[in-house]
């Protein structure tokens, strides 16, 4: 009878598994067949070790299918979903390992987009953007503090009320998003809102699991920048709002301490006028009212290839 | 500073785990707090383990991202990779060890489906249905050798062509699948056709997967069941085809030998008649021609509760 055909014995919780990745190894891309083999026995050990219930299961599959189909151009939720279960920043540290005095990276999130191209010195926000101006600035140099001219420098961030442009169905144009290059000097300059501390959507599955593990999703203030120059590696990164409240408890994990930076007062009346900055009244710590704008200045370093 | 409010270090490579594991854990739900640590753990020792990539990373929500929307009310694909992985008949072997003398579970698989109920004796197959006819017909009894009167007998199988109802973009209602009631002394009889070999579908991401993997997609000709009574526990699964030059490589692992059964040729013109069977002309592994239908038969026996 054909059942000759089967293996010598029953698949069991024990045989299964060696029995799915030899049947999944029969291919010549040998990194192909190691992480094949990987998945396959890390799934299979958590399901093991878990001794996983059907219903528990069939969340799963559930879960993973509403994820899926949550995303839309403008949402990558399976992103959100690799962010808060820390995947993402852990597979950041691995793949970018950093060189004394360079930059360190943190993780791309779910709201990169296609931007327009600014030059230096242009606004990111639009003429009616929420949010209090700050000015962005800095230099990119390699690690022996050569400038690197020519760096292409995407920078995105949230409005004043914590949105990212994707977020607004009302908007079809990017806004508080824009790619710069750096000029001879490594420098580049950029006027845009000061980034608040926000929720990361509560509104989709990510936002389900978070709050069924009780766990925050308020993201510290922060500006998304990648990096890029033809004889350097592509860096993503991000700097963080040094007074944010929620620095340590970040639900995405990009923090790093070199990333945090002041995102400071300035009452430069002509630096404002160089960039076309409107200036605001605002009450300081001091109970003072002050005249002025925000400042965030970073001096990127790269690694060279 | 607000930065001392940082956890002391900043997240590596090596204490990131523990990190968002620990921040997963202000819950009640002792059950969920143990699943999710260990989901935490074992995805993050799968990046460590192969050093994921960025661009493998990418690939990845990517891929997730296809499958859940690939997915509709006619098509799960996420259960359809998690068979193909391994999981799902690993997860059915963890939650149905099987009693001696029990009938073994096999894989739900993507295909089950909301179904008319029938009388006994009655076909699944509408008339124009493709395929060899069939009668499938049992008992269900306990371990104890007892009928088991009012059991519900969910059977859904392919047409002669191997495709379900549910992928005919043509059909709107259920085909080749129904649910029937056990009588008196624990028998169920019904027509169905003849189930053949077929491929898992192809034209999604698990087929993608299966051909980058190099891997068979013909499931080995089946007939799928659940069988439910209420002093009982709910038994999913099939009978395999012994003749099948399939059965050991089952891209989706369901087959047990146990469950190889033979789909006979029977001549019986009277049981013809009694189910209103028309028989078929056939030639004959001698090589004579014969008329007659084919005969699925299988005692369950399902564990009390």
């Amino acid at each position: 009878m054909a059942a000759g055909n089967l293996s010598p014995d029953d698949l069991t919780i024990d045989n299964l598994t060696p029995h799915v990745i030899k049947l999944s190894s029969n291919i010549e891309n040998e990194r192909l067949k190691f992480v094949f083999a990987k998945l396959i026995q890390y799934s299979h050990d958590f399901v093991r070790d878990t001794k996983l219930t059907t219903a528990e299961w069939e969340a799963a599959w559930q879960y993973l299918t509403e994820v899926g189909q949550f995303c839309t151009p403008d949402r990558q939720e399976m992103i959100l979903l690799s962010d808060v279960l820390g995947i993402s920043a852990l597979v950041d540290a691995i793949n970018n390992p950093t060189a004394p005095r360079a930059t360190e990276s943190s993780v791309l999130g779910p709201f990169h987009n296609d931007a327009h191209e600014f030059e230096i010195g242009q606004s990111i926000a639009s003429k009616g953007a929420i949010g209090e101006p700050m000015l962005i600035r800095g230099t990119v140099s390699d690690t022996n503090g050569t400038p690197i001219a020519g760096t292409s420098v995407d920078v995105w961030e949230t409005n004043g009320n914590g949105f990212y442009d994707m977020q607004d169905p009302e908007k079809d144009e990017p806004d508080c998003r824009g790619i710069f290059h750096t000029d001879e000097q490594g420098r580049f300059a950029l006027v845009g809102v000061r980034a608040v501390d926000y929720p990361i959507p509560y509104d989709g599955p990510v936002g389900v699991l978070l709050r069924l593990l009780n766990r925050s999703n308020i993201r510290p203030a922060h500006v998304h920048f990648v990096l890029q120059h033809p004889e350097c590696g592509r860096l993503t990164t991000a700097l963080y709002s040094h007074d944010s409240k929620n620095v340590a408890l970040d639900p995405v994990f990009g923090v790093k301490k070199s990333l945090i930076k002041q995102f400071a007062w300035s009452e430069d009346t002509a630096l404002a006028k160089k960039f076309g900055i409107d200036m605001l009244e605002r009450v300081g710590s001091s109970g003072k009212k002050t005249v002025g704008f925000w400042i965030l200045e970073h001096d990127f370093v790269l690694m060279r290839k």
